[in-house]
């Protein structure tokens, strides 16, 4: 089929990709279907686990009077389909059993279990194309790349993307002298703060910061509602959680892992589907997270304000000379009211590459 | 006159004014001479010390056979006239002696020796107009006291207008646990930088920068040759200036006060009639200048890089608890590379108000 073609189904199926949520465990995908004459026959996306997937979504939108369009037809995803059977039916096997053609997709899966639907697919006859191997335009592919990038790397790491916060003053301190953090950032930065949560399948936070703050980590709407996603709240160390704190009540489930040992802590997350996970403090716990260079991604807010004393955002990092400070990547800056936010992806990783691997 | 041809003449002359500069003691001003019936005679703008002021510089450009299209015209200008003889002779009477009619201004003069033009002009017969009373367009009127602001607050405290700056780490410190911190900030914060230092009368260090940095503290272009506009070097503090720093060398004048005592270093500069003046570090100097509520404007640099230890922006600054902490006014966000520019201003003065005041 005309690359043209393709082109715009792919640019269109990663529109439909960016609607689904960010967390759940599942990647978010999109799926345009073209006929034999490369006319759109139907889209989908998928929506959230339990939710079928894009091309099942797309296969479900085609009207009955039109399905005899399927024979021959060309499937453009932004994700190669699955072939194993999870909470929904394998997506290689109903494109082909649809009259499917030809497969195009923008990334490999990466999923262990998952892999290899496109070789099932050809294996069945269907003919299957790697969207940069046959020349699709490269902007759109890399874009795909990064739509999925914190999920890919999720997946062949086994451990969740980690986003490290902080939100500081200009001297970069989270609390004052003594010890008061409310509110270094102003409401447009809380605001930031909160859609975020509502897009990270988990928070994990230390003892010190349950017993200082006693934070609800809840995400709630900017009118003070909760958010209908809500993440797993974690707390990670060895001291008990007091009966009256605000983590153990609802709304969803909260989690005590008793152990420092934060790789075990991704682990255990990884175990459960969880795919994106929000480190929000203290300077203890983050530190830690940077010294075994666990932290993917780095949300700093940064309030026009000076301390001057106070704790620092994070300890010692075992770095003595400016030589071996690693430079972050930094990825977006936007104001928000009167503060800032800067999103960087850690120096380690880089992203559109490895999401390509 | 009909208001929206003032209009239009006081968002050339704010153009106008724009092109001088910044340094130099005196105001950036603009002027536009409006012939009695309203069209446009002469332009002109003050290039900085020791050339035609605005007004000057218009009457200087009617061309010899226009010059009878003065009788009855009006002068829109953003500063009011001056009436002193300074380097060049009043503006007020040039005017006058042109035959003009009408003169309108958007900044009262807040300079104490030049103040009055306005009430000279109307005891000579000339309509004097206040450009905010006389309903013009409050953008216009508002865009003109931000134009002048650093400059009026200047002249009417008797001290520059002084910006603080740092560069730090997105937690805060100034160098690592070793003292290296060249260079924290990337290549673009730095042409930044100095971009500024060549926007300033005078930059301010601490003898304790001077002998740990040995910096040059000249203005140079983004390809390393020094800028035309070299701002004076000024070190505090009582000890030595080695003989060998670099301070000490061109080009232009170097200054070292053995003092503490920040205002009187400032009541100097005022006094060698310096308007702006850029304070660069380190931490003690700058801790002192916050302290005694001196820094008007702060250029805070953070790069994505975390060190975790180090010497901090700023030291003490008698702040205990987060409810004392001053917020500073966001005025502007920058990305500059990696790096991002927040320029913020005091939370003690407001800008708008007090440049009408
Ligand atoms: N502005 C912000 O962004 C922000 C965010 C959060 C917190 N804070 C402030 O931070 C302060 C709390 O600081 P914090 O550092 O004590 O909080 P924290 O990092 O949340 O908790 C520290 C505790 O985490 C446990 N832990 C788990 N894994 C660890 C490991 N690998 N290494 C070391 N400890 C580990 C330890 O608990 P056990 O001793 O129980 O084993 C440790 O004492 C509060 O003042 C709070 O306001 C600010
Ligand atoms: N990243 C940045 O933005 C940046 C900028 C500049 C410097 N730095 C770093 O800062 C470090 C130098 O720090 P610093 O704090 O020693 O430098 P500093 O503030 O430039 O110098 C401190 C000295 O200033 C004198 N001083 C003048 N007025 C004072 C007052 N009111 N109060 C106290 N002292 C006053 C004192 O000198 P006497 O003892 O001689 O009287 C004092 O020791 C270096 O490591 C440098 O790399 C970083």
């Amino acid at each position: 089929m005309e690359r043209r073609l393709l082109d715009a189904a792919l640019d269109r199926a990663l529109d439909l990709a960016e609607r689904g949520p960010l967390t759940g465990g599942n990647p978010r995908v999109g799926c345009v279907i073209l006929d034999a004459a490369g006319r759109p026959l139907a889209e989908g996306w998928h929506r959230g686990a339990g939710t079928p997937h894009a091309e099942a979504a797309a296969l479900a939108a085609v009207p009955a009077e039109h399905r005899h369009r399927l024979a021959g037809a060309v499937a453009v995803v932004t994700l190669e389909p699955c072939r194993h059977t999870g909470r929904t039916p394998p997506c290689a096997a109903a494109l082909h059993a649809a009259g499917v053609a030809e497969v195009v997709h923008a990334v490999a899966d990466p999923h262990p279990a998952a892999a290899g639907g496109a070789s099932w697919l050809a294996d069945h006859g269907v003919t299957t194309v790697d969207a940069a191997r046959a020349g699709l335009d490269p902007a759109l592919v890399t874009r795909a790349h990064e739509l999925l990038h914190g999920w890919t790397t999720a997946v062949r790491r086994r451990r969740p993307w980690l986003l490290g916060k902080t939100a500081t003053s200009l001297d970069g301190r989270v609390a004052a002298a003594d010890g008061t953090s409310r509110w270094i950032t102003g409401p447009d930065a809380r605001a930031h703060a909160h859609a975020v949560r509502a897009q990270v399948d988990a928070i994990v936070v230390g003892t010190g910061t349950v017993r200082a703050d006693d934070p609800a980590l809840t995400a709630r709407t900017p009118d003070g509602r909760p958010a209908p996603h809500q993440p797993l709240r974690v707390v990670v160390g060895h001291r008990e959680v007091p009966d009256a704190a605000r983590v153990r009540r609802g709304p969803g489930e909260w989690l005590h892992l008793r152990t420092h040992d934060l790789v075990a802590v991704l682990a255990e997350l990884d175990r459960r589907g969880l795919r994106r996970v929000l480190l929000e403090g203290g300077p203890t716990l983050l530190s830690a997270a940077l010294r075994a260079g666990l932290v993917d991604e780095l949300h700093a807010y940064v309030a026009p304000v000076l301390l001057g004393a106070g704790p620092g955002a994070v300890g010692d990092l075992g770095i003595t000379t400016i030589a071996d400070a690693a430079r972050w990547r930094t990825r977006r800056t936007d104001r928000l009211g009167a503060d800032l936010l800067l999103v960087a992806t850690t120096p380690s990783l880089h992203p559109t590459t490895q999401g390509a691997a």
